[in-house]
């Protein structure tokens, strides 16, 4: 697909999922820069201006820009047509491959940190959280896992059909359960929106409230999150927007009086004090270390 | 209504309500002391079947317990029909007059209070906390209300009509968002189901998550409830039984795979140590003196 | 001193300190109950004009309050003219000697818990805080004080000046070094000026910030308060007032932009879970137990 | 036997245990009173000495001064011999019988406490907290104990054997490792050696830092005691006195160079903020209400 | 200005400030390069001259030594005069640009971490920090600042005029009104004078108390700072030396009695866990990062 | 000694201790390497078959692995036996040359954060931590120190008199005492077995305990440890196991019932919020640095 195409699609959300969106864009980059190009300066522009249609396409989502940035890295510094086009074929391939095997490698250090016959919970519906319970499973090890409704959405709903399908015995609970059932539980394992700079994981709505009550209980709580969800535009100081979505998510028109107002945050931030361990796909970090691996992943961006 | 009637009534859920069925069993004791006995025996022996009858219909509503307790102090000690029946028709109208004063008492109290431009949170939907709020409106205080959903039954709909009538500002969010909302939050108040003898108070399930998140923040979480709230059998180390309901509360049969369990707890408990106040007919107390009150309130009960 | 004259010390400044204006009020109370009265209707009105005129003088403090309240105890149901002479003359001699003892207590008390080689932080110039601390230096114990400059009044130049004539060794800092220090002391010991029923302490504005970070340091923070400073107003609700005093108490007319507005308040409040002990003349308790104490001393309050 | 052959046993070390010394004090003086005495004033005289006898036997055991204190309730007032005689003989048979009754009741409300399915962990070798955990296997409960060694006595040898002898599942673990297990630990159980007016538990060294890995973890950490733990001497200020053993209950001394010191004290203090509750034979409270208790059960004591 | 004359400059205080003395040494290293060398050997000579020199003028400033550090760097390797000569002027003048550059870049980002309508406390006169505040006002932003006094120098005065000049509504508080209004604060941003390698702040007397007050009402706090306020020394273990000054910056002789003694610490050092985030010129970092960021900007330092 | 030799004398603990058993391995490897070799090929097989000997050895032991990847890096690239042979030697000395110096430098460091006059605790034996204190009397400093017994194996016996034999004011506790003496202590030194990727450290059972008493006090708690205590296995996730020893440690046969179980773990971990700073010998860190430090020192390992 081209880079048209597929800023289309993901404006339409016919391409959705951080991760999907991340590769859909390397790949139709890479898709421009196979194209013939009359010399490097006509490639420059053209590459430009479809890595300008694609990060408009969705101009929130971390890891779309991420993918963008990785796909051209190096590129401006290219001499010839055929040096840019080997180069952003390679970085599109690699980062493709980064993000599949991404997953999978976080499921299975998630899995080194679950013990035999853990309670663990999970809040919302977080792929690298449920990759890693699965791989625990797969592992061999007996384990029971509390899933949250996660409301609005109740995407909790797809959690625990997702694990009962594998055979994980699992329970679900209201959101208001979560300081309950914390007594029992052994390791919180989530995922992540966005990481920034200092450390902070913005997540599912709730998600901080998860954190407070594994705190308060001495429970481990730990992100699994691929490092292209880590936001170098918060390192100069940039916020994470916050959505605010429709009231109607939340109640039917007819269930309240016109006066009520509602306020329907999508996600929410938990300090880096709450976060026992990130679990990337290159290891297992301290909150106190994404600065570092911002860096060493993307490399030193211009100041903006 | 006689004992057997009001009984039946709150078996049926046609008086519900803690207060409510609190007061009609005052009132049936008081009908049957004032039927006609042939001695103090007799009369004795009545009034027993009646308590029975009574707190039998509704074993683990404290505040049942408490009416029917109130009613019959000094009853023991009475020596003649006529003593007795003036001792029980004295403390049933004592009993249900006080009930009807606490909740105004507390509404006044709590509006004091509140300071102009606050901005107040709730949970659920308590008559108490409630007439705080709504006392504060009427004494033309400006204030700002978050109110939860309080799922499973979502009693935040209630509470949100409840105070948009009264023409108070109120905004309704999901329980997840409760940390979200905190930083702007002057006073947290909810109501109580149980007070035990060491200061915790048993609430609507997420009361203790929002306590915490206030604690967190430095915002006053203060509790308001009428002392016949308060169980004196947690005194001698009974357990308050924490009702779990039904499943089809959370989910439908059809939204979920049939392996997966559901755990629907009704309430959960809050520490002392995150109560800042609680706001009783008889005065605003710290969670360490709800002993004295216990003994003040009810006497001194037999080690059961 | 007449009432009338005593309301007036009072309101003109002659008369002050919490507790002097306490003891003037109860004595003027005995000094109207000693005049020649018809009858007890006759005096009831004129001990309850005297009332009104004191407590007027001065609506804001809680001891002139509890002065009264303490010498009318059980003058209402007083039946003769000389049953409620005699009443309040014993009332008011025993509220002034009550008064008198109270701080000498305390002293011994605070002093016994006053270990030998201490280090005590104190801060503005409490007289039952420094009579603590006076004892433990006449008990021979060997000590040394911190004591902060307490702006914007510098009242702690009174409190190294009056040490440092007992012959105790004293340091003066600056408010903004009470952390810096905290690791140093062994114990902090700080006045009250109004206690609320559920233990919160309201003293000079920043004692709760080294109550803060006492409780940081696992350094015992402990309040010297006469009973009488227990506000039974609280009970109901009623808020404390925190005064805020003239801007040029902390910056002169030029130093400043005109723009420039000024926050100055004279007191903060102390929440209980901060505080390990109350030390009064009665005895040393837990923030828990002050409702109980207020009603022991006050009898309890009708309901406004 | 008599106060003097009383006094001798427990300064022997024959009579010991803070029960057994409290009920032979009880005993001795109300042999004492039954005694022929001359008249009131000589009977005086005599209880006088006995009393001085009994307490100078143990001068630091509060549960000795308390014994004695409840015996003589009253006393002073009494206007003649038999009067005297019969007050004492009922208080003395009074005290005995409530301390007998108190760790069998704190057992049964204990019980209560646990759940079933529990993991308990107990420190030291308290018959209240055994109590209770032998009352909770005897309500066939399924539990599990946890108990430390306590060194340097190591009477955790004393508690487990205590424990396995009944047949419950315990499990030994040196000092060291209470935070490791506290994150299975349901339920927290020690005893008292003294209580505080303001709250704060006295009891085996290492108690604190099991209430602390407790407080860390949201494990409940529960006191057992009976009331005679209270010290009426800490009302007014007095420091429990922490002895300090010798060292060779730590080394032997070819062990060490003679130039290490040794600092063996035997008990540690608990701060009120990290005890859930206290089981005591009246019923379960919070720390902030042990003043009331204090003055309830001992009277209010005059200020010394 | 050569090396000699800048380094009297800066011991006469003629230049003062962090900046401006770190600028001034770069520059003086630049002007004895650029001078006429016999040989490198020569040369290398009359650089560690100047370099002794400069760091003699004020040693314990650590943005004077990473300002030297940053402008000999790569100079040890150089081969020729020429090659020497270039390096330092081009280092010289990357520092200066950097530091020029560094307080800007810093007030853009810190901008950007102000929301709309925010409510911000500053302690002392940092310029970092306002150049922030200065920022989100000229972005047009609505905000409303509180500064603290700041004794003893009551360098508050100076930033409430600074902001006032430039249309901020700011209030002026005392050092203790700092917990009272931390509820209303939405952000507190302060600057530094050195970070050391752990990730503590050392900032003017008082910082660490605005942290910890911050920390308990959950409001983020913010170190506004340069990264040459990063001292490479505290890697190794050296201590932030706390200066202490003259008493009479406190009180006046006549004041206090000559016995009392003053103790006038100038910074205080705040630990990493009350830290949200250092805003540099590099980025917004956790102080989990300061190691990182010390070698990556000054070089791995030999260890002393 | 050649690798089969070596391998032999760590299993058989005939060398023992985290540095030795790593210097040997190293020093083995450079046996190896050191012998003659047909060609490359030859060589890696020999090489491979040398560590596999070696870290087959002691397989938890991440010192022992630290040292084997430290003395085969760049070895996979060598492309002549020329080249591979002088590497391994020079990675070798290198090895054993920072092992020896490492301490050293620790001591350095270590004695540079103890103020003179303070007050240390310290747990087990750890040679870096007493490096630390060793150094810091040498340098001058008046100190006094706590040890703690560190039951079962009382290495506090080894740590007292080796600091008694310095001549350095030494007192031993039992290890239930931490939290009594720690409001005396201005530092905790404590040494590491292993350090994982996010910051924890694993050490002695007891070691956090401590770091919960410190944390509560206020009291700096710091780590001693050679970056080679660091776990690159934990940056995949990897468990540290927890070693569970022989019941006979703590309890002898005879002295309790056949019933009674023992849990007898030889370490804990203690979470980098409790923990101030790491010295390690090339500077002192955040815990948050720990996975920069593990990539600069072992290099990226591959995901297993």
């Amino acid at each position: 697909m081209n880079a048209d195409e597929t800023a289309k699609a993901i404006k339409d959300m016919e391409i959705r999922g951080a991760g999907r969106i991340a590769r859909a864009a390397a790949e139709a980059l890479s898709d421009t820069a196979s194209k013939d190009h009359k010399n490097i300066e006509a490639m420059k522009k053209e590459i430009i201006r479809s890595k300008d249609v694609l990060t408009a396409s969705r101009p929130t989502a971390v890891s779309l820009y991420n993918a963008v940035q990785y796909t051209l890295k190096g590129f401006d510094d290219c001499k010839s047509v055929k040096e840019a086009k080997e180069l952003l074929i390679k970085n599109s391939k690699e980062f493709v491959t980064l993000s599949n095997e991404a997953v999978k490698k976080i499921g299975i250090m998630g899995s080194r940190r679950i013990k035999d016959n853990s309670v663990i919970l999970t809040h919302c519906n977080s792929s690298a959280a449920l990759q890693c319970i699965k791989q625990a499973h797969r592992d061999g090890k007996k384990i029971k896992v509390y899933a949250t409704e996660s409301r609005p959405w109740r995407q909790g709903i797809l959690t625990v059909n997702e694990l009962a399908k594998e055979g994980i015995d699992v329970t679900m609970i209201i959101d208001s359960a979560v300081r309950t059932v914390m007594k029992k539980i052994d390791i919180v394992l989530v995922g992540a929106d966005t990481i920034t700079s200092n450390g902070s994981v913005v997540n599912k709505i709730g998600t901080s409230q998860v954190a407070l009550a594994a705190n308060e209980a001495r429970v481990p709580f730990v992100v699994c999150s691929e490092t292209y969800k880590i936001s170098p535009q918060s390192m100069y100081g940039d916020m994470v927007t916050i959505e605010e979505r429709n009231n109607d998510e939340i109640v039917k028109k007819n269930e309240i009086s016109e006066n009520v107002k509602i306020f329907n945050p999508v996600f929410d931030s938990t300090p880096p004090k709450y976060i026992d361990g990130i679990i990337t796909e290159i290891g297992i970090i301290n909150p106190g270390s994404v600065y570092e691996i911002m860096i060493k992943q993307f490399g030193t961006t211009e100041f903006r």
